[in-house]
């Protein structure tokens, strides 16, 4: 619990998590205004103003050095992708992300730039996706560790949900898979560049927000791929009690992928590596062109790959590729 | 990330984690009603409903092992005070608990039984002031670590908060001070008796949540005593704007605490140490004996120690003892 590195964790807090927040007031009236925010930082609690005649979205997701991340990212990207985990699970909801709270354990040899670049990725996305840091935690520890709470709004019926699925539904994703898996492959073998697609998809993932709002509606189910395709449809299929026949060749492939890493262990990578954080929904095809149009307005793709059978179990494709190994994380953790 | 110590960590949560809520179902229907929770663990998020007309309050916090408490103390009291440390925000602003999420970090050596314990812990205070665990993520780690999230409602108007106290009001608390540090001490010094009331007040402080409920409309201010009576003290002034004369002899001590440290240093304890959780309020002298009067009715006492003065600074005691030694944490971490 060295001091050294780092200023005092009060000053740490104030200098770069209270931006667009007081850091201390003694008249409620300066609070500058926030959606829904009635109090922000500062005091025991924020308070809230949830939207009356919506539901509340609450999900909760650690990101830990060396489990979910390597420990010599940049530090931008870590912040980045923190949030970009959890505004992840509104999105497979199709809520609409309001307020987040942060617990962060820093190790004695974080470093203030560290900090200050960690902080801009955690801003920069919260600014882009418009959730206002209402609250949090700081605490010197050995590992670095970063918990992430987000509220989102949704309307009183139409959440996208586990269950629901019917047999005749399509099958789709909201963008290219496997360029996470690719991107981390990548890191491994020592790629920096800052534009490299394969890295970015790794540490940068764009959370499907936006799909997320525009499909709810549509969608009879759905959620998100982190643990990858064939373990995230599979909990699906379970949850909706049916099964899925998958085609293999629309599988969208992010782009590099084959040529990084050979055709089939891009499939591979497609099928069974995690942390694409793209969505994966049910729809009737009735509503596919609807879908289609929407999502084009928002400038993504719809890929329909696969159909949802009454026959439990997966077919189409090679399912063992589900025990694919990532680099981090396939088995360190659960979602209650 | 071995799993030998432990069965799978879907299993594992299935079992410890997901008393009262369904592990999983295809029918939303099948849902065991929970106050205010349309949707409970097993989805991305959980979805709640917050009462028409109320502000909702939230806050975070990590327990960290050997930072926050010790590691080997009594698992099922890690479980309690893990979650009493944010309730106790709660009962700060005069919050009613309502549902919590929980992010829970494993190094291997946990066993089961330590999980059981821990759980029962957990659960038994969750149950005691009817919060419903909604959602949560475990990970393996090297450290354990423990983050909850904690939502609880409000009325419109009438939080207690930081600032607020004005020039006249007496300052008051809602229980004896000191215990936890003469705790903590004991339990360095080899004490184990689990009817040891020091051990106790440090091991399973009780969250004063119908103390801020009953005080809400009363209080012109308050915070709960984590950081130690100077300290928080410190805050509700700076906050408000104010100074404080304290009345030193008025001071309560938890039993046995003088016969435990000597009587100079259970004042220490009692102005310095931390972790007691006791209500800090500020409140107009004439209603006095209303707060007192609905103190007893919950078989509590409410000890006035002084009074806010408009002069800057806190009087009436040795204020050096704000930098009394906690064993762990005085300067670990800051709330956001």
């Amino acid at each position: 619990m060295s001091d050294q590195a780092l200023p005092g964790e009060f000053e740490l807090i104030r200098r770069y998590f209270m931006k667009g927040a007081e850091a201390s007031t003694s008249d409620a009236s300066a609070h500058r205004p926030t959606r829904g925010v009635a109090l922000g930082q500062g005091d025991d609690c924020a308070l809230l103003l949830p939207e009356v005649g919506t539901r509340l979205a609450v999900s909760v997701d650690t990101s830990l050095a060396d489990v979910h991340f390597p420990r010599n990212a940049p530090p931008e990207a870590i912040g980045h992708r923190a949030l970009a985990v959890n505004l992840s699970d509104l999105a497979a909801m199709g809520a609409r992300p309001c307020w987040f709270v942060l617990a962060l354990t820093l190790p004695d040899d974080v470093s203030e730039p560290w900090l200050a670049a960690f902080s801009e990725g955690l801003h920069d996305l919260a600014r882009a996706h418009d959730i206002a840091l209402v609250g949090g935690d700081v605490t010197r520890g050995r590992e670095l560790s970063i918990t992430i709470t987000v509220h989102g709004e949704l309307p009183a019926e139409g959440a996208i949900l586990r269950h629901g699925a019917r047999c005749g539904d399509l099958l789709a994703v909201t963008g290219a898979l496997g360029g996470a898996h690719g991107g981390l492959r990548a890191w491994f073998d020592g790629a920096r560049a800052p534009d490299d697609q394969l890295l970015n998809a790794y540490l940068r993932p764009q959370p499907r927000i936006e799909a997320g709002l525009a499909l709810r509606d549509l969608a009879t189910a759905g959620l998100d791929i982190s643990d990858g395709l064939l373990a995230d449809l599979g909990h699906l299929c379970t949850r909706s009690g049916v099964g899925a026949d998958l085609d293999e060749a629309s599988i969208p492939l992010a782009p590099g992928l084959c040529e990084a890493l050979g055709a089939e262990e891009a499939l591979g990578a497609a099928l069974g590596g995690g942390d694409d954080y793209e969505l994966l929904i049910a729809l009737d095809p009735r509503d596919e062109a609807t879908a289609r149009k929407r999502m084009k307005a928002l400038g993504l793709e719809l890929y329909v790959i696969g159909r949802v059978v009454s026959k439990e179990g997966i077919r189409g494709v090679d399912t063992k590729r589900q025990g694919w190994q990532h680099f981090y994380a396939a088995d360190s953790g659960g979602v209650l």
